[in-house]
């Protein structure tokens, strides 16, 4: 694309840095911003500073958090003895998002990957265990991790640091999601939906309380 | 969607303003600069607040500009007697990209529509006469409008405005797009496109020199 202004033309490439935006879809936005008052492109710009400048992950379950310790670590409601596993933060959004779940969560920072240079040591796995230790009352650690190889030798490698420990350690049930047909449902996923099928009465209390 | 960072909220917020973009990409978005450098994320807010605090209209043909008057306007290499009519700059930026035009730009801000208010008055059709007057040795005016009912009431529009000047009024051809399928096309483009048809020799040559 051949612009004629420099301006434009340096907004444009700092927009599409960002995954999954081209060119196109860059400039598009960028001739909104032009459009808009300049006390917005400044909000814009100042919250996108603040964001990365302001922000820090919590010392006990390493999500992003604006304090030491994160909003939901901190929440005295919250059940301190239910730790839920998750990959990322993305994963700790989609799980609040279903205002489901009650307890609070620890975020690895990603997932065993021998073929990326991932090991145990680049993972907040040491400091699970030790939260475990710490906590006599601790009742069950979810693995809410993604079904894939990785994520199973991750939630294999986990629960055998954890097997001495009085803990209950679960996952996430799979199965047909809600609104998938059966007919595209790969072979796996039925195989386990049809083996770990459930009573009528579970099924329909779908918050599982 | 429920964060647990006030700071990722309002970034994420900033982001779903843009056009086309929603809650799920705006949080892809900003998980992604909260991974960069501090130094990129400035970057990144520094080239929007530049774009809209620096940017300015050339006073000759209403394109965006850096400065009073526009790179294309100011470029001596260029043919100033053939001026080419767009709708917006975005039209210009296509335009420019093919490299297979020599000639200025008038850019009318928009196009004729009654429906939405906007008339002759709203668009830079009396500046655009004015250029046509000024300039005793203007050639050709290049009608380079989208062929929808208000494009081409504004080219009527505009063509009649110029009707008494000794300037040749053209249009950009019509036809099936390069890659396109004739059994796609709809009737009106396939239709022109048989009546406009050329001989080979004009059609193998596609820059039309």
């Amino acid at each position: 694309m051949i612009f004629s202004s420099r301006l434009i033309e340096d907004a444009v490439a700092e927009f599409s840095k960002l995954p999954g935006i081209g060119k196109k879809s860059a400039l598009r936005m960028v001739l909104h911003l032009l459009k808009q008052d300049t006390a917005e492109v400044r909000s814009f710009a100042d919250a996108l500073l603040h964001m990365k400048e302001d922000i820090t992950f919590c010392s006990e379950c390493h999500n992003i958090s604006d304090t030491a310790v994160c909003a939901i670590c901190v929440n005295t409601q919250r059940n301190k003895n239910q730790i839920c596993v998750v990959e990322n933060i993305r994963d700790v959004i989609a799980i609040e998002t279903t205002q489901q779940y009650n307890g609070v969560y620890h975020v690895l920072g990603g997932i065993l990957s021998p073929l990326d240079g991932v090991g145990p040591e680049q993972l907040q796995i040491q400091s699970l265990v030790d939260r475990v230790h710490k906590n006599p009352d601790m009742q069950e650690i979810i693995m809410a991790l993604n079904p894939t190889l990785e994520g199973d030798t991750t939630v294999y490698y986990i629960s055998r640091q954890l097997q001495q420990l009085p803990v209950k350690i679960t996952t996430i049930a799979r199965g047909i999601s809600f609104g998938g047909e059966l007919e595209y449902a790969d072979e796996m996923t039925l195989a386990r939906s049809i083996s770990k099928r459930l009573p009528i009465d579970n099924y329909v209390n779908i918050s599982g309380q």
